[in-house]
C-alpha cells in the first residue's frame, strides 16, 4: 500500500497508443505512440503514462504489482458508444425470413420488425433483460470495450423504458465495465399510439423523460430522427424537454434521408449525431462549430446492403471527430465486435487506421462526454486499458473475425 | 469399455441438423433436423444420430459418458473448405498504406502485394510458418471448425512450397483437427520467372509437383486462372499432370473475369471451383454435370470491395452444391471466422440460412472430397461435432461477431 492508502500497479516494456489530447476542436492526428511505454496506476487511476525511461523512481520503486507486456500493445480501453444491447427476444427469424424471399407483409405476419422487439421487451422482466444482455456485453469486454453506452427504445412506455434503463445500469454492477445510458424513447412510435406522432412526443416530453431523469436513470437523451420515426419539429420538442431536465442530447440522425438532422443535433450542442449517411455540407459545417461527434455506423449500413456512405471527407475538412460504435440491435446491427465494426469502417467507409482506432477510444468518449475520465492515457483519467497481442495497431483493423486482446483492464484492474 | 474395446460416448437432450445425404448430385433442401435427438459414438465414429425416443437401448446402457445437451443444437462440426492459413509475415501495414491513400507503385516500394507473403514466406523456418498459422487456426476451432484445407501457394520454389505443407499437415498433429492440404504452386508467377509463365509451369509440372506428389504433402492440386495468375491453357497441363500423379484438381477460377475457369474444373472433373464472380450459365451447367461443388468466398468479395457477386441463382437452378469458405489469406481476405463468413454469404450473396450452413458442413465436406468421413450426422463418419448455445439455426447466420460455440467435438472427444 502506498501512502495514500491506494496500490501502485505498473505495466512496463510496452509500447503505447495514448491518444492524448482532443478534448475540443479537431483531432490530433496519430495515436500518440510511444515505443518503450509504461502505464502507471494509483488504483483506479493514471499517474503516469509515457516513456519507460521517464517514469519517475519513486513511483517504480512504490509498485504494488509490476507487469512485464513483452513489447506489447496498450491502448485506451475501447468504448462503445452507440449500442442497443438491451432488449427482449431476437429477429433470426425474420432474418431467415427475409432471405427466404418473404415479402414485407408476411414478415410483418410472422411478427416481425421492431414491433416484435417492442413486444418482446415490454414482456421480459428487469431480470431477463440482463441475462439476454449479458452474453453480447461479454462478447464487447472480450474485445477490450471498458465502457459501453446503452439506449433504452424497446419499451415506449414509461414503466418499459425505464426497466430497460436499470437493466442497463445493472450491466454496470454485474460486469467491470462503465456503463452510460441514453434514454431513446423517440425512437419509433408505438402501436398504441394510433399513428399519433404528436401525441406520442406530448407524451415523452410531459411524463416520460421528466420521471426518468428524475430518477437519474438516463446520462443523456436520444432520439431518431427520419421519416420512418420523427420530424425535426419532434425532435426539437425531445431536446427541449431534455434541457429542462438537465440531460445532454445526441440524434440518430439523417441515416436513410437528408432531414438536416446532424444540423438540427449540432443546433441544440448535442454531444452526437450518429449515421449521418445523408449529411451534407451544412450538416457537418455546423457539427464542427458545436464540437458534436459524427459517430458512424458500419454495421447497420453493411447489414441494410446500403450504398449511401456517410461524408467522412466533409467530416475530416470541416475538423469533425469521428467516432465508431458497433451500433449493436437486433433489427439492422446484430454486431457485437468492436474490431469488426473498425475493419467496416475502414474496407467500407475507407476510415484510415488512426481514424478507426480514435473512433474507438478517444472520440467515442468524447461522444459520451466521458474523455475528462477516460479514451486516451493520460494522468488524472481512469486506467481503462486494452492490452494487445500485436506487432501494429494496424492489425486490430486489418483482420477479420480475430480478437488479439491479451488483458483488458478496467479501471486499474 | 465395450466389448470391441472402444468407449461409447453420448450426446442427449439435443437439437439436431444432421444435414444427411447429399453424396451427389442437388443438395437435400433443409437442415434435417431432428427436435430431441440423440448422437452417439463409439471412439471417433457415429453409431446414431437421430430421436433420443429410437435410440437402441442396448446403445444407451453401454454408454461411458453421457452428456445432458439441455436443448442445444447440434451441428456436424464446421468444414472451412478454402485457406490460405499458412504464410510468413503479414499485409497490415500494406492495408494502412491504402487507407492512407498511398499508390500502387508506394505500396509496392514499401514492399507489398503477394511478393511481400513470398518473400517472409520464403525466410521462415516450418516452425516459425507452424507458429504464425496457429493463432488463426485456434480462431477457426474455437468457431466449431473440425476439418480445415490448408493450400501452398506462397512459397512458388519445390522447397518453400514443401514446407508450407510441411506446416500445414503438423497443425493437424498440433492440434485436434482434421487438415487437408493442397498444391497451390500456381497461384502466382515467382519474381525469378522474370515473367515466363510457360517456363514456370514447365518446371510446376516436371519437378515441384511430382516431388510433393511423391511425398505425400498434397491432397489435392490447385490453381489460380485468370489474367493476372495463369491461363486456361497453363492450368489444364497443370491439371494433366495432377492426373498423372493421381492427385485430384480444384481451381481459383473467374474472381475477377470469366475465363470460363468453372467450365475448365468441371471439364476435368474437380472438386470444386472457387470464388466464380464472373460464371456464367454454362459454366455453371457444366459443374452441375461434373458434381464440381462451388465454393463462394465472401471474405474476399468484401475485403476487396467487389460489386460482382457469384451467380448464386444459376447454381441453385442446375443444382450445383453451394459450399463457402473464409478463404483465409493475408492479402484478400484476412479472415478467421466462419460465422462471420456466413453472415456475408447471407449478407451479399442471399444465400438462405440452409444455404450458409451445408456450405460449412456438408456441401465443404464434399469440396474436400470427405463426404464419405464427415460433414454430416450419420452412422460410420466421424463424430466431429458443434455444439451451440442457441435457439434456431439461423442464429449462427445471422450474427456479427458473436460466437455461440458451446463445445466441439472433434472425431468423439
Ligand atoms: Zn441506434
Ligand atoms: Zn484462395
Amino acid at each position: 500500500m502506498s501512502k495514500d492508502g491506494e496500490d501502485l500497479h505498473l505495466w512496463r516494456n510496452a509500447r503505447l497508443a495514448r491518444l492524448a489530447g482532443g478534448h475540443a476542436g479537431p483531432a490530433p492526428a496519430g495515436l500518440d505512440i510511444v515505443e518503450k511505454g509504461a502505464v502507471a496506476a494509483r488504483g483506479a487511476r493514471i499517474v503516469f503514462a509515457g516513456p519507460e525511461a521517464e517514469l519517475p523512481a519513486g513511483l517504480a520503486a512504490q509498485a504494488a504489482t509490476r507487469t512485464d507486456c513483452e513489447g506489447r500493445w496498450i491502448t485506451p480501453g475501447l468504448i462503445d458508444c452507440h449500442t442497443h444491447l438491451v432488449f427482449g427476444g431476437d429477429r433470426a427469424r425474420e432474418f431467415e425470413l427475409r432471405l427466404n424471399g418473404a415479402s414485407y407483409e408476411e414478415v410483418a405476419r410472422a411478427g416481425g420488425g421492431i414491433v416484435s422487439t417492442v413486444s418482446a421487451t415490454r414482456a421480459a422482466s428487469d431480470d431477463a433483460l440482463v441475462a439476454g444482455a449479458l452474453p453480447r456485453l461479454d462478447h464487447l469486454l472480450r474485445e477490450g470495450v471498458t465502457t459501453v453506452e446503452i439506449k433504452s427504445g424497446y419499451g415506449l412506455d414509461t414503466a418499459t423504458e425505464r426497466s430497460m434503463l436499470r437493466a442497463a445500469r445493472r450491466l454496470g454492477t454485474e460486469r467491470p465495465v462503465g456503463v452510460v445510458t441514453s434514454f431513446l424513447g423517440a425512437h419509433a412510435l408505438p402501436v398504441e399510439a394510433h399513428g399519433d406522432k404528436e401525441a406520442y412526443i406530448d407524451l415523452l416530453c410531459r411524463e416520460m423523460l421528466p420521471a426518468i431523469a428524475a430518477e437519474g436513470l438516463a446520462d443523456a437523451v436520444d432520439g431518431f430522427c427520419e421519416g420512418i420515426a420523427f420530424s425535426p419539429a419532434q425532435i426539437a420538442r425531445v431536446f427541449a424537454a431534455a434541457k429542462e431536465a438537465g440531460l445532454p442530447v445526441k440524434l440518430h440522425a439523417d441515416q436513410l434521408s437528408n432531414l438536416h438532422g446532424a444540423k438540427l443535433a449540432a443546433d441544440h450542442g448535442a454531444l452526437s449525431a450518429d449515421h449521418l449517411e445523408y449529411t451534407d455540407e451544412e450538416g457537418a459545417a455546423a457539427m464542427a462549430a458545436a464540437g458534436t461527434v459524427a459517430v458512424v455506423l458500419p454495421g447497420a449500413f453493411y447489414f441494410l446492403r446500403e450504398t449511401q456512405r456517410p461524408p467522412i471527407d466533409a467530416f475530416r475538412r470541416h475538423g469533425v471527430a469521428l467516432a465508431i460504435a458497433t451500433d449493436c440491435n437486433p433489427g439492422s446491427s446484430p454486431l457485437t465486435s468492436p474490431l469488426l465494426a473498425m475493419n467496416m469502417a475502414a474496407t467500407l467507409f475507407r476510415m484510415t487506421v488512426d481514424e478507426c482506432i480514435a473512433g474507438f477510444t478517444r472520440n467515442a468518449a468524447r461522444a459520451l462526454g466521458r474523455l475528462h475520465e477516460t479514451g486516451t492515457l493520460e494522468p488524472g483519467k481512469y486506467c481503462d486499458l486494452a492490452i494487445w497481442d500485436i506487432e501494429r495497431p494496424a492489425e486490430l483493423v486489418y483482420r477479420l473475425g480475430f480478437n488479439p486482446l491479451y488483458k483488458r483492464i478496467w479501471r486499474g484492474s
